[in-house]
């Protein structure tokens, strides 16, 4: 038997629905916060990823020639198609562009819980404006997302790696060595940290203070901490979110994020129920259109980890109603279904969801297919009630029965669902 | 600069806009009906395609060896992995399953007008009944999916591709070589058909009375000329779609269909302002489900190509408003930024889309991006009305500019929107 291919997943009716509804609360708030949505085609040319992640980046890239021996890539995140998008499209627009999508990535690593090869980013970008607020506006989107998602239980953070970036510079570490000690704070492997920074001849004193940095962890209060520009633009940040009712935040210096192109504010959510991998969102201000032959652009983007924030739901205990169908139309006997048909189709144009039995099956039988179906009514066709122009109407939660008349039966059934 | 790869597209926003809201027809069209939407991964073990459509089908297919070295393959279509899913994880669920899918398929083929390497289906299928009114609710399906689109031009045929099998047996082709004249027949090659007739032995008033069986075209009164129990099955179809109201149907047992898999109802649809790329819809009855390990179940089902029903609505100068968003708010000064963010909350949490301006622009310019930007009103703030609590709500379509209390704003602006 053919299975679908390691880590990935086939989704079913109910997961779907579910998924749908959750994915139309993102785009909602994204759309009442001003952002319009972009797609990006699943592959793209493999150049575009190493360039945004340096060559590591293909170990975990589904990477393939195409039969014109083209190295392309099914995309692994979609920040960087946007911005190649921005660049090739949309580099002459009034800015700030603000953009949403959604959609599958793909990631060539080991499958575990809440980690797919193939699995789901909702994000948006904002290109082309760098001021605090900017950076306020993303967090503010993101956090709404994530309430409106109705999760519970998160942690926003909000660090800016400008400060770690100065103190590295500041206590002499090589520019082209920035990035490995960064990758090493941004685990908290301090010890694994020490002897690099030795063998740069960085002082013990230094170093401790370095970690400390690292450390400066809570409550806006300790922006007061927080050294030069950096700390006067998170200071104007924090005081936008508050303006805009975001509170439920830490600030937390220790937000490196694995990449090498932010530039400023980085942040990220995690909601603790998921475990090792709990981070739910992250995002940040960044510039990589230079990198693809644009001019250099400031933006600010952000995505949700979309399975993983409805496990984290589902964690939580959230539930979801399903919708079912308005009527499931069936027949008393087999000398009306053309009849029957008729009804439904009319059903159907009235705007009502209806399903009809078109296997010939016993009423009996059919009534429990309605059910498994979450009909909320069913609709019996007999002949007799058809010689008075009429169908039976079943309630399908209470098993009332009344008889209606066909050019009434769409109406009375947008009625009770208005209900 | 790096493009996107050759045969795929990026949609920008107003595209984007206008391909989701077609979408959302044929989603609400699909649910009214009775479908449930289903996912599967992107791409696939190969074999599955293989097994569908024979190993041709590779030369078309994106495929490549994943890290573990399984020949995987982007989907080409989603009826081999909807059908897999199927008996993977759906095979004891009451039938039928109604099912209903949209996304991205690809085919590695010369990229020309309404032929990508990435496209779009939006598909359904019927799994597990085989009665003429299954068929009839596939079809009828796709004709109100095709008329929710507001497409005018389009011309629906139906076949049986039983009518065609029976006479090419009947006269003597074994049944391995049946696909290869079907093929013929398919694209109306009747003078490539002939020698490979004639060497099969087939005498030329046969082949002539084939050729002419394959012409049977008309309105449903060509019915009386098809013999046997495929024109006994295909009256009661038609009898069933006419109850359901969809009498513009041409019968044409020229529909073959490419595949093999097909097993009784065939149909196409076609906007002839296409020209040669004009199917948009195809579909018909068959079998998969044994060829993956399952048990041989009857489905019925259809695609519709999103890309050339779109590209008809364009050919048919079919126009889509854009939505843009409720409110733009902008400043008259820099002091009154703040305020602004927390006026732009309130709307928002109102369920106001609304967009603020965070490149600290002058008045003149802020107004003009509001207006790019498509907003219905703009909402300025300045220091002078915020002392009495007021701000100006500016109609961006008439210019009439009315002072509003903060408190009020989110009101006046959702009835205005009512009107």
């Amino acid at each position: 038997m053919i299975q679908c291919p390691r880590g990935t997943r086939d989704f079913l009716p109910d997961e779907m629905e579910r998924r749908r509804f959750y994915e139309g609360k993102l785009r909602e708030t994204a759309r009442t916060f001003g952002f319009r949505e972009v797609e990006t085609p699943i592959f793209e040319d493999s150049e575009l990823f190493i360039l945004r992640s340096g060559p590591n980046v293909l170990k975990e890239l589904y990477e393939f020639k195409d039969k014109g021996d083209r190295s392309i890539a099914l995309r692994p995140e979609m920040t960087a198609p946007v911005i190649r998008m921005f660049v090739n499209n949309m580099s002459n627009e009034p800015k700030p562009i603000k953009v949403f999508y959604f959609g599958q990535c793909f990631r060539y690593e080991r499958p575990q819980s809440g980690r797919y090869r193939e699995f789901f980013q909702f994000g948006a970008e904002i290109i082309g404006s760098a001021t605090p607020q900017t950076d306020a506006e993303a967090i503010a989107t993101a956090s709404a997302m994530l309430k409106s998602l109705g999760l519970k239980d998160y942690r926003l953070r909000i660090g800016h790696i400008g400060v770690l970036r100065q103190r590295i510079a500041d206590i002499g570490v090589p520019k082209e060595r920035t990035a490995e000690v960064l990758q090493k704070l941004d685990k908290k492997l301090y010890d694994e940290a020490r002897p690099i920074l030795a063998d740069m001849g960085v002082s013990d004193a230094d170093m401790e203070a370095l970690f400390e940095l690292t450390e400066t962890v809570g409550g806006t209060e300790v922006l007061d901490r927080v050294p030069g520009e950096a700390g006067d633009w998170l200071r104007q940040v924090v005081s936008y979110l508050d303006a805009m009712g975001v509170r439920d935040l830490e600030i937390d210096l220790g937000v490196v994020r694995g990449l090498d192109y932010y530039t400023g504010m980085v942040f990220e959510a995690e909601a603790p129920a998921l475990g090792a991998e709990k981070q739910i969102c992250g995002g940040g201000s960044y510039t990589l259109s230079e990198l693809f032959g644009g001019e250099k652009v400031f933006s600010t983007g952000f995505a949700v980890g979309f399975d993983r924030a409805l496990l984290a739901l589902e964690k939580e205990g959230s539930s979801y109603d399903f919708d079912g169908i308005d009527a499931y139309v069936l027949c008393v006997s087999d000398d009306v279904r053309v009849k029957a048909a008729e009804i439904a189709a009319s059903l159907r144009t009235a705007g009502v969801s209806a399903d009809i039995d078109f296997m010939d099956r016993k009423m009996a039988k059919a009534l429990k297919f309605a059910s498994s179906a979450r009909a909320r009514y069913a609709v019996i066709v007999g002949a007799r009630e058809l010689e008075e122009g009429c169908v039976t109407l079943r309630n399908m939660a209470t098993g009332e029965q009344t008889q209606v008349e066909i050019d009434a039966l769409a109406g009375a059934i947008v009625r009770a669902r208005a209900h």
